[in-house]
């Protein structure tokens, strides 16, 4: 049996880059040779054990490979193809994915919340020399000779992500938008807003470094939540209050100041993974009859998707590789957690090199 | 100066039926003589001190009427057009309402939370002999003929709230729907929710008598909340939750049951008017990244709105009069709140007539 | 190798019921046992040679059947299931699929225009007694048990068809809808309109029987186009025009009278296959100014479109069995297709029985 | 009486600036002395007796200017305002209006086709020292004074209808776009694609100018059609076929390009004004089976729109001055036509100053 090196947990604060054993591509399954991964928030909520997942997993979902291994049934690509996949493996087959929801693909037993995220949660992922792609005629997305692997890494989650909150928000032309957090899915929601015509992008954080990466990304405006009101500046910014708010952190504070900060009839478009009870107070959301929309999105998948941004990308719509602050080899990943986790050397996204 | 009878409110738990000024129109005003109005919960609400209004102001907004007097600038109308007005009325002109987000009209200052709504909140209403209707030109919509009073007058507000609850879920064919209270505006979305094309339409309610309604009003199955646990047994019933949950009373435990009552990517499309704190818990939520969306919704009014309406009770696509329970002259209307306020004799909406 | 009874095409007018080999399930495929099919209009069209396809091929398109034989990587089915399979069979897992646009799918290809019809296309079809049904994880939709293949064979191409032409033209509640031809499509459209909460729904057709039909699945009135101006009475009913006109003929004069009933503004939804030049008159489309929609639809498949019409007809919102007006077996299909062809005895669709 | 001076349509090829009496504002509207205004293709169209306008009519329908007037029932403005006007101006209370179609505005009977579009159609136009604003509650937007008569005077028409083309076309995130013809409206269409997230935009058009300036707007690529087969370089260039094609001239020649080179599914919008028959291609549209969707669109107007449009330009998300090319006083307006009807000294639009 051949082995590889894979970034696997073991419980909280303890996972270890070890050997074990190569993945074999089964039925409509495919392997690749990962060439470039990365750290996310959710790999750290992970490790320390606030998002629960099964010991011994291969941890990670943002993978750039070349194939190495097709399995019965995928057609249409050979070995030694570039490819992107997506942290999101829809079927494509099932009732969600028909349905037009395959982030929350529930394969042969109908709607499975976050079904769709495979990858290092509930199937070993991507810290890894090689990686086992389940539905691969649906997610491998081929990836151009002219463009980079660093060029498209981040499409895979926050990129995806961060877009989807102004696609969710229905973002028009002429429309304010603000963005609730700039780490690096905030980052990609305000690029995103911009891409779709918004006339007025407002980024808000505290962080001197990403409040600069903030207007770097598309925004006009940024605010510092530490030194002032933010939902009445944005309200006095955008004569009565943004067309739509995006949050990308996930906390009760960011949650509800981007409800204060709409104009009645406005969108929150919310992004982030929420703990505990969240409240929607009663007066930000004029007793329920404010017309408010409230929608949540996680990471759409798939290698059309994939395919779409890789093409934004490509015409140059977007640069995200001012986001990859940091390069590792995947033997030196635990550094890459810990610097990655302290926030510290105005990190964003750190690559890792198996 | 002509008089009218008229029923104000006073304070908290003190309305009148006594004579006041007759009101004239001014530009682009209409005056009506109302033949029919009825009680909306939200009267109660204000009766009881729930909901503030200005002391003195005449309450009620749900008018069917004769057209009395036309202002300068309203045209296309004659004296003696019987019309129905919506319970929302908006101008049409000001930037919600050029941004097809008319109940949320500000008039000439930009967008106003709930700023539609006028009658009986912010100017006087319906529950009088006669009522000045602003922006009449938006606003007035004939009755034909062949269409009785009693047809259309809940189409000024439950009918089309009750509607939007599923216009507003985007209910398609084949859809499962849960609507949470089977009261007025309740059963008007259950009604709604076969309208367009739901294949199974559970209802949610404990009174016998609107749990019979239900089904009437088009409920394949519906569910006693003091009996079971709703959101389990909607889950079994759909195969792993509603497509679409429609809240119609306004407390925390519908609106969280009917989030528990979602398939992942369901929508919750909110009419209830909440107090107090919103809690939204995690677990039914999917932390955020379930792709759920909440949509409130405040009665669509304007005289196109009520137009289509019409037309649908017109051709007998429902049938709203089995929910007019109870009829009251004006000056008896102090014995109406009595009746509706305690929902004793099955009562669901009263008829008052001046 | 084994054999069973097919409906082969041979070339123009040459079709003949024989003994051909009998299909084996490779990877990701199943073999179904068909218990009843149907012939569409489009196979008429084949077997005159107005549709080309290669000879030697089954045709037919509408299958229910019970599970033979599942290939590798089927998962979630039974030898024995009872199913019915789409007219168009989507991969699920191509450009055009994750696109949501799965008629348009292209498999490995991009998008392939009308890729996602093979049955009796481009791969043997349904009128024999087994059938290979290619991506069968994403096209296998369950019947329930108490649900008759009568009731549901139908919905394999002429309802999800028509339907979709009433949801492709956006109906909504209170709009006034027009659908020209009143044949097996034209006929689910009406019912489609009517499911979707049209106020007002007028069929348009000259066959007494038809037009009578048309009246049953929720016409409100019925236009004999043969005696008098259709777009002329349709505008006077409607009050300046249809919202929407659905086309489900293929026909130069129900596509531009279809086009000349619309308000400003309206969509023409076309379902009809059409031959040669179609003229779009400049007058009836204001010079191109008027805001006018012109969408087509391929009929909607896939296993999730399938089980929600299922449930659409399980709960008894439609009935389509009335259409199905005469049995055959599979050996006598030469006189089905000849009945069919002929559209006499009041013949709207037929059963075939292998 | 008080006069002015104004441009007048006298029949085919005649048109003269003349001393006609000033407007004065009615109930519910306002005068407006203009500052800057333009000339449209559209004014070519009547001037050369190809779309036919009563004589003696005011010409011209792109207004910037200051309140010198305002009518009974218009609030919110004051004398001296600057204010810019849509091309189109709708009531805001009529059947179309309140469904959301504003350019088909009927005002009081109901939808009527193109009843949106009023200056110097309908009504007196532009052209001229003053202007009678009908509706102007609804159609006065205001201009900041950091924004110059310049910089908006655009966005009346050709920017309004460009963009929406990309609207219309539901321009995503990823989507190849290809703009056909690149005159002024041409051009605004390809800014538009750019400003909603097109990844790729291909213009077509065969002026040298013209192709320059389309690089210069947002166009990737641009195609010389009278040089190459158009339709089958974007298939190449796309992968198939474009997500969307924008027809911006009105002849069958672009329409039927434009339809060719799209991608199974793809949409056509249509912003061009044609004459004559038009022919769908039976064959590049699949039959009417492709899922191909032909939007049309006219500019849509109201103050909302234009409020929408100033910020769009006031944040420096689009720069339309460059199509400004040349400058004509109106006394010496018929200079301009000439110019601008010549098409020469690269003329792309003129302003004109009262």
């Amino acid at each position: 049996m051949q082995t590889m090196r894979a970034n696997v947990f073991h419980g909280v604060n303890n996972i270890a880059v070890e050997e074990v054993p190569r993945p074999r591509a089964g039925v409509g399954e495919a392997v690749i040779r990962i060439t470039l991964t990365t750290i996310c928030g959710t790999d750290l909520h992970i490790l320390r054990g606030e998002y629960p997942v099964k010991p011994g997993l291969i941890i990670g979902h943002e993978p750039v490979g070349v194939i190495e291994e097709l399995g019965p049934g995928v057609t249409g690509y050979e070995i030694g193809d570039r490819v992107l996949v997506g942290a999101i493996t829809p079927c494509g087959q099932c009732r969600g994915c028909l349905s037009g929801q395959s982030s929350q693909c529930g394969r042969d037993s109908g709607y499975e919340a976050i079904g769709g995220w495979r990858f290092g949660n509930t199937i070993n992922g991507a810290q890894a020399e090689y990686l086992l792609v389940p539905n691969a005629q649906a997610n491998l997305a081929k990836i151009p000779d002219d463009v980079s692997d660093e060029q498209v890494i981040l499409l895979a989650d926050i990129a995806s992500t961060g877009f989807s909150g102004a696609e969710s928000g229905q973002v028009r032309i002429g429309d304010t938008v603000v963005v609730f957090a700039q780490g690096p899915i905030g980052l990609c929601a305000t690029a995103g807003a911009r891409l779709m015509g918004a006339s007025f992008v407002i980024g808000v954080d505290s962080d001197p470094n990403r409040m600069k990466m903030s207007r770097h990304m598309g925004a006009d405006v940024v605010l510092n939540f530490a030194e002032q009101d933010v939902a009445a500046e944005v309200k006095r910014l955008t004569g009565g209050g943004a067309d739509v708010a995006i949050e990308a952190l996930g906390t009760q504070s960011t949650f509800e100041t981007a409800l204060r900060s709409l104009r009645p009839g406005g969108t929150l478009s919310s992004l982030g993974v929420y703990s505990g009870k969240l409240a929607v107070p009663y007066d930000a959301f004029a007793a329920g009859i404010g017309d408010y929309k409230i929608i949540t999105t996680l990471c759409p998948g798939g290698k059309e998707r994939m395919r779409r941004l890789i093409e934004t990308v490509r015409n140059g719509r977007v640069d995200l590789t001012p986001l990859l602050t940091h390069t590792f080899s995947l033997d030196n990943i635990a550094a890459a957690y810990d610097l990655f986790g302290s926030r510290s050397d105005n990190v964003l996204k750190v690559a890792i090199k198996p």
